[in-house]
């Protein structure tokens, strides 16, 4: 080797050298978390997910009564607090807000007469439902009743009104002739959220509303009562709260957090207190009360199955005597504390980044599907991120998990802690998770959410496997996809988002993309509502292990998928949101809207009523959205902010559907593109201005005034859906 | 040399070389912007500003009158755009928006008459002011007219008003007995927005209102009238909106852009339009009204300065005949399309985020003060940011600059394109410099603005130099410190933001920290309002180049405040923004309102009203502002997420000091702790809320209920407070 050589090699040995040093410099600078690592960890996480422990929390969490407010309930709190720390959460709170609860008296309970001439009660409805075998010593089950009902004792006629919908009263009114004003009416549960129907009593002119469930929407058939079978006994009632917050969250403090020093309106002015009695009974009971009714025959679709020929009022005349019905409620009305518990895993990378898991820990009476069903998943959940980050992981992003109080007194404790949290839930917020019953059937998933979160929904459900016996080896997508196919497209059918849960503060008021899941009944085939026991003393542990779930693998599965939604967002470097899914959502309900007003052809055309501006901007919104994706596949992942601030567009796009100004008359009702129906709090209404505009619009007093307002929500839903197209746009113009 | 010696040695090369190698590529990776750099590059910048330019610009921007709406603007927009572009911007729009407008009939003049008991006219104001000296040929100027006046020709006596503010007309109603309902009034210009004087005189019940500038208030003591000196002749008139928008922006089209598909709403359900005519005189004509009035004799404090007796109403009764007054007002709304300039400079690290400096272009007529002074100044400033970029800067966020179109018709440019970018800038935009007039006096700065802006505000100021002569040497700050010393501290003095120009809805509705700076009269001896001039076609360029800055030196001193500003705010690694000195202002308003209510004890005690919480919110605040400044101080600046958090921090800041549901009865003033005041749209009020529910509290028809919103409004203070407070804790509970 002469000496250019080795000079050569030694310069060689030495560019090597540098260029080791070079590239362990480089890798040794700070990056961000690709994720490849928690990709596993994604496996892990669903893997520790296990039915037998979400079985064993199940049975731990419903053995007493957890009325909100009462010392159980507190006592739970303080036990899933401690719990999460051991779990491994970095820290855990309780988190207490003083709001509007509503309770019977003791001491004088509530109760439906029949009264005759003379003024005696010659029936009362029962004080109490028939406790469950195994339960006889628990004390402090609350009996049936609405929670927020007005006292009173009003006594008159009995009005019945169907399901008291909307629907249901313009047909007694303009077509039946009847009139409901100075009544108590009675409506059969089903179909519509019980706060609606009590607002449409009220706005009929009742003095007062029975609610019943009736066999026809509380039993399936072929079903036995519980305890043989699932279906709802005959003594068996709904509770529930018949507000119409429309949001606000505490009643006597819309807007703000009910802290100790907040100040506090007057019961007068509380928002959504209904003004006259409300009370529910049993369909054993119902029977009493219809078979006495006397007018015209209701229309056949109005009958139910009680198996009587019972009558539509008005005039409780059965011929023989002057009978009337007089309610006696005397539930109070009290400021109570209620406690959220709070756990928080630091992210690793952009802990101010947030993405929450909530679900409610207030039940009725055991709650065993109604929380607790949830509960327990959420319980579950926090455990296998607990096992996760003793095993070296932190998720890139900060994780919140909420165990919700009140959420059946109006989803009290989840709006306080928004309202009390709103500016960095707004700034920081990138998903929220809801929690609550995580079954309420047994045949296949059910999800609802924001169109963002589609995509992701499809990916984990492909995660995880088939709970259904003889589905082995199949994934949930794809027995979901079996059972309920989309009408539109070749996927599993997703929902909307309505409200009735705790999601409804962060979704609808703040615009942080939020979706849930659970498992359901066949809405094809199982017309019955809800499920059977819903809010009655017979939702215990035992309606689920039997019945519903006994291998805990369907409730497994849903954990496994709420689980892998939070893991994702929480961990994905780019977050797994699809705005394309959203542009196609929004065309979709565009369409919809649209063919809604064409019934009104002749009007569309006098008032010059044109959705082109609306099509526009969804047009617009495809566009953008598309090109964002496109973007997004050519993005450095290596460039920390970068990324940043694409996964900010993303994070925000949800915000940009929401407008200070809310809908009309529904100040907290902020997301222009997704509102509570107005007529059915549960279920979602898409453009929800323009649909209320349009509602009912052919019997509007002032026709130019009502086209206008259509034409005025059109532009403000076209605006919104071009302002958030601006979002996914490049950050500078 | 051993062979153990020779392998430690080449070991130790190689070493060397590895180390080498390590720190080149350590180095090799992006990293943020320290900003060292760019020190340098911010002397540059301030340097680039030149007395000279801002001549050059004055003097080409103020040849023509440029009224918001007509083509002279339209030309006006587009060489500002080119002008723009050539500089060096990135991008440059024109962003057209279709408001309301107001012009004077061509054809048929506004004015005022005296009309005698046969209804002939037997004086009339005149219909123009006399044009200065080298413009005689310039057509299209606009004479003196309220924009928005309704028209009318009512018909009445004349009552004197004063200066037409809440205490003037209390004091009319109750100490003197007077009634304006029906009447006609008259109410001198100065002290608070005109806006405010007709709403006032509406509530009184007025059928129109006459406004005039009375020498008391519109001529500093030993100066001559235009054109021998800089005050206002007496045939100058204030041209000015008469709306009440309250942050609206387009009255047809609140809360959302103006675009071309946009609902409008009708005139009669318009926001802010007077109902009443309204017409601006100058005080040779005033003079003319005033002398003709009987009644008794006003105040003292009331009589102005026209050396003549006049007397206050009611009863137009001179003795001798029953002359009237006669408004003849023609003034036409109209929707119109203006145009904003909106200029690009893409940050080179933070793209995503945003600084903004706006000014008006528009002008009444020529523009010399309002606004061309300060457009003159933007120029200025972008001329200077382009000569950076040529010399390879790049800020490291957005810069963002715009010419608003229609400030004088209500903000509207500015408001509407607010409007139409909200979410965006909600997201992204770091802070907004206004540039409305540059110069309205010649002895010291003025700084309104945000208290997190203060410490900046005096930084920046210590590195310009000042404008005076024989102050040569002395920064700006020592010549301000010295003229205008803070009655707090030893500092200059800086006021906080009202109203009535374009920061209004970056400030007040979304929250967006805002500051102005300009140059100013001596507050404490020179007592005329605003300047003499204002609003007259009397505002040409010689009145600056002959009397307010012959020198350029003080208009340069504001570009370079102005410039500065904006420089740091875009591009200095940790935003210079100062929480602690919002700590210390939210203390002085806390006791400053506390003062006010104290001066109902009796009142505060009967309804325990507690100001507790608010003191308790802002002590809260004042610790974690402080705690949050001090991990500022350790944070690793390498760290580019870590850096980009405590910025989102800071960025966020003012937003969470506003409320969605905005002040009551004013949905578009969302700032808790700053609005315009109720009675004067210029001034500042800091918690307006409280402010506004303790205001004439002693004469509420209930005083009950009046004293539960004070309570509510300073729950919602406190509960502001606190949660600002929550946005600059470490983000991880």
């Amino acid at each position: 080797m002469g000496t250019e050589d080795k000079k050569t090699s030694s310069l060689c040995r030495l560019t090597v050298i540098f260029f080791i040093g070079f590239v362990i410099g480089w890798c040794a600078r700070p990056t961000i978390n690709h994720g490849d690592a928690s990709k596993s960890f994604l496996h892990d996480f669903l893997d520790e997910m296990q039915a037998e422990n979400i079985k064993h929390h199940l049975r731990k969490f419903t053995r007493l009564p957890h009325l909100a407010g009462s010392q159980q309930n507190l006592d739970l709190a303080k036990q899933i607090r401690d719990e999460w720390m051991e779990f491994g959460l970095d820290s855990v709170e309780l988190v207490p807000y003083d709001v509007l609860l509503s309770y019977p008296n003791k001491t004088n309970p509530n109760y439906i007469s029949i009264v005759d001439h003379l003024g005696t009660e010659i029936f009362n409805t029962s004080l109490a439902e028939p406790v469950p075998e195994g339960y006889e010593d628990v004390t402090d089950i609350v009996p049936p009743y609405s929670a927020f009902s007005a006292k009173g004792q009003p006594e008159d006629e009995l009005v019945y009104v169907n399901y008291g919908r909307t629907e249901d009263f313009f047909k007694l009114e303009r077509e039946l002739g009847i009139n409901c004003s100075g009544k108590i009416v009675i409506a059969r549960y089903g179909k519509i959220f019980r706060g609606n129907k009590v607002k449409n009593a009220m706005l009929a002119g009742a003095k007062g509303i029975v609610l019943f469930s009736d066999p026809a929407d509380y039993c399936a058939d072929g079903v036995e009562p519980y305890p043989d079978g699932w279906n709802l006994p005959g003594g068996g009632a709904q509770r529930g709260n018949v507000l119409n917050l429309n949001g606000a969250g505490d009643p006597l403090t819309p807007g703000y957090p009910a802290k100790e020093y907040t100040y506090r309106s007057s019961l007068e002015d509380a928002v959504g207190l209904p003004k006259i009695p409300v009370h529910p009974i049993g369909y054993h009971d119902a029977v009493h009360l219809l078979q006495h009714m006397g007018g015209p025959h209701p229309p056949d679709n109005w009958k139910g199955s009680l198996n009587i020929s019972y009558r539509i009022g008005p005039g409780f005349t059965d011929g023989l005597n002057q009978n009337k019905v007089r309610m006696n409620i005397h539930t109070n009305n009290q400021v109570t504390r209620i406690y959220n518990v709070i756990g928080w895993i630091r992210g690793a990378v952009e802990p101010d980044r947030y993405v929450i898991l909530g679900g409610h820990r207030d039940a009725w009476v055991f709650g065993g599907i109604d929380p607790v069903s949830g509960a327990a998943v959420v319980h579950e959940n926090v455990r296998a991120a607990g096992k996760l980050m003793k095993k070296g992981w932190r998720p890139r992003r900060t994780l919140i998990f909420a165990s919700w109080d009140a959420e059946e007194f109006g989803l009290l404790g989840s709006t306080e802690w928004a309202e009390d949290h709103a500016r960095v839930l707004q700034e920081r917020a990138v998903a929220y998770i809801n929690a609550d019953s995580a079954i309420e059937g047994m045949y296949t998933l059910r999800v609802d959410c924001t169109p963002s979160l589609h995509t992701l929904v499809y990916d984990i459900t492909k995660k995880v496997s088939s709970p259904e016996e003889g589905e082995e080896g199949m994934t949930l997508y794809q027995s979901w996809h079996k059972r309920d196919n989309s009408t539109e497209r070749d996927a599993p059918w997703i929902s909307k988002l309505g409200s009735g849960s705790d999601f409804e503060a962060y979704f609808i008021r703040l615009g942080i993309a939020s979706g849930r899941a659970r498992y359901t009944k066949n809405r094809k085939t199982e017309r019955y509502s809800s499920y059977p026991v819903y809010h009655s003393v017979y939702e215990t542990y035992e309606i689920v292990e039997r019945f519903y779930d006994p291998s805990f693998r369907r409730l497994e599965a849903v954990a496994r998928v709420r689980g892998g939604l939070i893991f994702s967002l929480a961990d994905s470097p780019v977050l797994p949101l699809d705005c394309v899914e959203y542009a196609m959502s929004l065309t979709k309900y565009a369409n919809s809207i649209y063919q809604l007003a064409l019934k009104h052809p002749a009007a569309m055309q006098q008032h010059s009523v044109s959705f082109d501006s609306l099509f526009f901007a969804v047009e617009n919104f495809t566009v953008v959205a598309r090109d964002f994706h496109q973007r997004l596949d050519q993005l450095d992942t290596s460039n920390a902010l970068a990324v940043r601030m694409v996964n900010d567009q993303l994070m925000y796009l949800e915000r940009a559907f929401t407008d200070p100004l809310g809908l009309p008359g529904r100040p907290f009702y902020r997301h222009i593109i997704f509102a509570p129906s107005s007529h059915n709090k549960y279920a979602g209404e898409s453009f929800p201005g323009i649909y209320d505009a349009l509602f009912d619009i052919e019997n509007a007093v002032d026709w130019q005034k009502a086209w206008d307002e259509v034409k005025r929500q059109i532009s403000i839903a076209a605006f919104t859906v071009n302002a958030a197209a601006e979002t996914l746009k490049p950050v500078v113009s």
